[in-house]
């Protein structure tokens, strides 16, 4: 696919989820590396670099697509010949597409080692890294019960539950404000990430950061499980990050909502959990203290301190 | 209306509410006094006690009941013939009425003098005295603005903002799980109770200790308002009063709950939030910081210490 | 003196000061009830009643005035003849007077039963009761060491360094910024209060709350010393006092301020201690945690529950 | 100028500021690279050493002394000849001069991103890095309102308040000790730092430590702006840094302390805010969490973790 | 018995342990105010008031005393000839031993009403009090675990784990080190006191707080049982109890101590608890929060405020 | 020594000591290298990891082994030859050895720094890294006072307070229970580590934890010292290392034990203590807070961020 029309298809969220965006901008700038028809390496650094700004440029707000196309252009970081540099690149992207592809796995393999027989979890919103880890656990054998929350106003909840009770895990289904009500039954809470700051703050779906204030206070332990691509060197302080809001109809019915002129629904899509309620973030590339966010950011997504901002 | 009758309509829900089951028992207790044809004080107290137990065990779980029962009751801790007696249950339940129907008016005018022009509120369920306090403040021209949430599953937030919108009063209209969220726009958190224990910890809607400990964190104040009646002497610590669950199909429709064995809905009515996360308790005695809780519960509603538990 | 007399020098700030303030309006009342010409009880009643009510209303924002309006009048809460009441009265006031010039005395003398020998203590402002206990305790013959801050704007710690200084005390003067400097080497902190709320919350010299804080960081106990008359009813919590602002050209000359117009100088005069961040109040009557402040409001000066607002 | 003639007036005081000492002492190491006649590179290292360890020694508590010659000497590292010794130390220092030149500009520019329209701020001292980004953030056109403390003994909050007078930024002028009483209107701390420690701890202008606690119990954010050549590589834990006192005249006038044998002026320049009380601190490199700064300390400033003691 | 034969008993420590020392103090009262021989009500209350101080004076850091004795005293608040004033001090030295006698009983009913069934309870010391309740629960059919400490250097732990095996109560056994360690696996924390202070701080084997301080960081409930004449009415601050050090050889045997000159065993009997550290005291009289202990010191043993120190 | 002797000399415990163990598998690397004949790289590569694999499967809980292994074996890291590679193996080994040999003295350099005059300390267990800062800052002359606790049930406590002893140095001996009771006379606590997770948590003698706990509540600095190899990169949170249970005759005498069928001793060896409750962690290689513990597995040990699970 031509680079150009990738770019479209991210734009366009033809191309959507973070994971997807990212191995697409990966290979996006492998094929262009195959067609740039330069010997001067000069050139050819300064076209790929071009193509790199044209993908980031697509979509500003996901925290995947400048860290794939990052990872893939430090390829470039130093070779000899345009020759050099084309496979340089084509090996750096297929890294990142093997690396991400099987990101999933490993998270599970490693994140299930953190969840012992006989253990009660409690997880939120509907993330494949958290999941993959609790279904791991219980293929190994250990004996689990899970707490799921609803997830209002799009109840992503339920397709966690069907999930684990088709695994046959014993699961307690709690609408969102139960949460604290229930948390000293529970060992672990597991949650994902859209998006991990160079603090260790955590952005996820909306009522997470509840969850983990309500677990920080009972000391149990939160366990977030993310692929590194959602590491975000440009968000130093979870705080800053840009939280969107979502259609107000999710939340009132129109026909309701337009008989309340004083009325005004907010509905944030995501909150931000900072580190301190964070005891361990689950990575492909292994398991870390939210202390280490940076050093993720740095070695495995090429980022220097001097970008952050 | 015969004490027998109250005491049936009372079982069968037929009379429902706090403040109305209180003073059908206060009423039906000045009542059968009226009928009991004995001169011998001693006769009087006893047929009057076995009245009061009969009232009090028709619901063993509302607080609002012993509490009308002992009110009345004082009257007979000293008297000197029937006649006397009598008078005095007839005075004691007419001035319990009394006091309760006026309750929530008195509650709002010493609410309100909490609220300053211009203040963020967030609220809670639907909570005829909490609400009373933001609408009488209203009405003395305070400007205000209000966060209400949605208060899964029953969704009692949706009677909330119309009544505030019928006012003219700005709100906003958020997910349970959002409190966390918005909590430093607010200045002030104001929810009613179900009960209060000796303690000042407080039963409310499932929720509300979660949106208390949020507003902690952030130091905004939270103002809990309630009928002196809501106060539970027989609640030592919150933690220890019975929490009743309700109907899982409310969140889960049955059809299906009934395709996912795995799956059992967890569905409690309220929770209980620590004293340390209040700072005021607005009742119509007065305005009181939790620690003085079982002021209230001595004086007002005429249990000592030893009928703690 | 005339009780006219009287509320217009208080109005008109002749008569300043908490004590001062308080034995006048408590004198003027003895001297009014013996000029009353009735026989009349409820006439009696009534125009002490008024005369209460007019000195109350010279100085609404003085917390002695009403106790001690309300403390003499307590002696009408029954009586039979207007001679009984009369004497009543006269008997309350002077014990109000007696008490009250008294009180810096025993406060000393209980104060100093909770400094040990070779205690270093911290105090801020220059309060009268505070220093009182550090001096009794001197007296003893305890070896102590006190740090004292400055006080901008006022300058009032050098009064208190000249007073300590006097009476051969070590003593530490320090600028108001290095309190948390100095905290570790402190082993008990001793101020005074202007208000007491019923919740034990303490409103104090600005700079009060900062040093009651940094000694809760570091576990150093924070003890208050003051009369009972500054105990407030109508203060629920103390952060609903109003806290005046004094003038701004204690803080930055006029002709420094006239040349800059975006500037504003804010020069509040007080500030509200939290109760948690307070180990123990020392008064006249008995040394108390915070916690007990409404028993002292209610018992010794005669305010009930209702009137909390 | 010679090198023993920057020794001498940095030694002298005459050159004084962390910023100019920091210049002269790398320009004076590249001169002195000029100089050495000789062409044996072990020599030429030897030499370079002791001039370095000739200007360190001078003033052994100035932070930017050691790091600006560590800075210059890590041109040493590794060298093949005297020539391109001497010319990557002439390189280095060139360097590093520009970069510290440059600095403040850089700050005023990540920091002002970090302030949004409306904010209200409070600012201690009178920090050129700190005050660059609020005048940034103004000049961008962001309506800003700042609190400025005085800043006793010296009054650095009279420069502060007339620079941001000049600005024509709403300004409040408080005293040291109204901190905590204003700091719910504040939504952002912006203070300088004299050194920051391997652990992120902050040393600042006595009174600082006090309003990040203040603002921490508030949760509102705290931001430092500061050169990383304030990083101070040798100090572990902020606490042990040795806080040098100022002159005690400056607190009470010699006259009075005269007066007063037993009183003893405390008057110490700075104090330590931990790390745990800072959100962010925003250096020419970057802005990063406290806990990367040891990554600056290595990666900019060139020292290892065997240097720390 | 004769007053001085039992005041020199108690004193020469014949008669020992809490309860003991108090009853015997309140029928040595009885018994003297049957040998007075006086129709002078004044003379009569002189020489009680004699033989109450020569009991107090025996013991003077035995809190059950003072306790016992003016629980006895009160009976002479009002009377109006000998006759009726020696029968009201018998009568309630009766109630005393009657109450004191049955405290255990009464506090074991209730405390285990706070016990549920399949609880883990954790317990320190050897307390009659504390094991009742226990025992209660255990006879009423929950299941039980307990955890008991060693309690170095007297072995208490011994004794207690004695009681619980013959009870057939699983039970596990740890070093007074561990008690953190298995924090988390407990429900609740079931100690006893030997003294409680007004403010609701406890004063009890050394140890009880660490383990208090332990459970408080796990959000693991702590609950005190003590008879009512352990509250300490002139004890404001649990810290200023005076702790009695103990004979050092309990720790370190005699020979060794002596051949190292330099080491000094510090072997301190007791420590004191933090009333927020405790969630609820367990009394005969009733179940409390610590905040209510002022209420038992005032109605049930007749101190008052002013007698605060 | 043969490896496959050393091998077996580690895994019969004949070898012991974290220490000792450390070294002598370096050196058995150093040896087996030695004896390898074969020219081929790959070859000797192999073999090697295969020996580093048989040392390393010895004693798979000893956190010291794999550490030697692995900092031996980076020498493998690149190397061109044969003979390149065995000599890098011998230096690296060496290496080890010397940095471990000397590990202790250049603890004890560094820590006593941290030591001011005039100290009080306190410490726990026997841990001869904790004791030689304190012996190093007492032989540079400053005065000190130690508080060692007994450490039950091996009563390690004796063996350290006999050092102290014999060092001249003040002592004194507590028990493990009174540790809070003294921490407020504490300037510092000073232990050793069994190991150290990668977020900083410090595994050590049970009853760690509970002095730092203390500690953290009193604002007393607690500094580790432990050498670099004890440092644990497969332990990501401390909770997880799997505490190892000692033979529960040392704290119950087995005639007694048997007589107990319902009591069961415990008998952790270690406890977690997590990262915020530490100050500062010396090692050989210089002093870290806690947050870079990562870097010394990173950068001594030559451990990667993936092997962290």
């Amino acid at each position: 696919m031509v680079l150009s029309e990738t770019a479209e298809r991210i734009k366009s969220m033809e191309i959507r989820g973070a994971g997807r965006i990212a191995r697409a901008a990966a290979l996006a700038l492998a094929d262009y590396a195959g067609t740039l028809d330069t010997s001067d390496p000069d050139v050819f650094r300064r076209e790929m670099r071009n193509a790199a700004d044209t993908l980031t440029g697509t979509r500003p707000t996901a925290v995947s697509l400048p860290n794939a196309v990052r990872y893939v252009m430090r390829a470039l970081d130093s070779f000899e010949s345009v020759e050099a540099g084309r496979s340089a690149v084509v090996r750096q992207a297929a890294a990142f597409v093997e690396e991400s592809e099987h990101a999933i796995g490993r998270i599970a393999a490693i994140g299930a080692r953190h969840i012992s027989d006989g253990d009660v979890l409690m997880t939120h919103c509907n993330s494949e890294a958290a999941l993959s880890c609790i279904l791991e656990a219980h293929r190994q054998g250990k004996e689990l019960e899970v707490y799921a929350t609803e997830v209002r106003p799009r109840g992503q909840g339920l397709v966690t539950i069907r999930a684990l009770n088709d695994a046959g895990i014993k699961t307690n289904y709690i609408i969102d404000s139960a949460v604290r009500y229930f948390i000293n039954d529970v060992d672990l809470v597991f949650v994902g990430a859209d998006a991990i700051a160079v603090n260790g703050a955590v952005v996820n779906k909306i009522g997470t950061a509840q969850i983990a204030h309500a677990a920080h206070e009972a000391r149990t332990n939160v366990i977030v499980a993310a692929e590194t691509y959602k590491f975000a060197p440009r968000t130093i302080l979870g705080e800053l990050i840009e939280i969107e809001e979502r259609d107000p109809y999710e939340v009132l019915p129109r026909e309701e909502a337009e008989r309340l002129p004083f009325v005004r629904v907010r509905n944030p899509a995501f909150d931000v959990t900072p580190a301190e309620y964070i005891d361990l973030i689950v990575t492909e590339q292994g398991a870390i203290p939210p202390g280490l966010a940076f050093t993720v950011i740095r070695d495995y997504l090429g980022w220097k301190i001097e970008e952050l901002r």
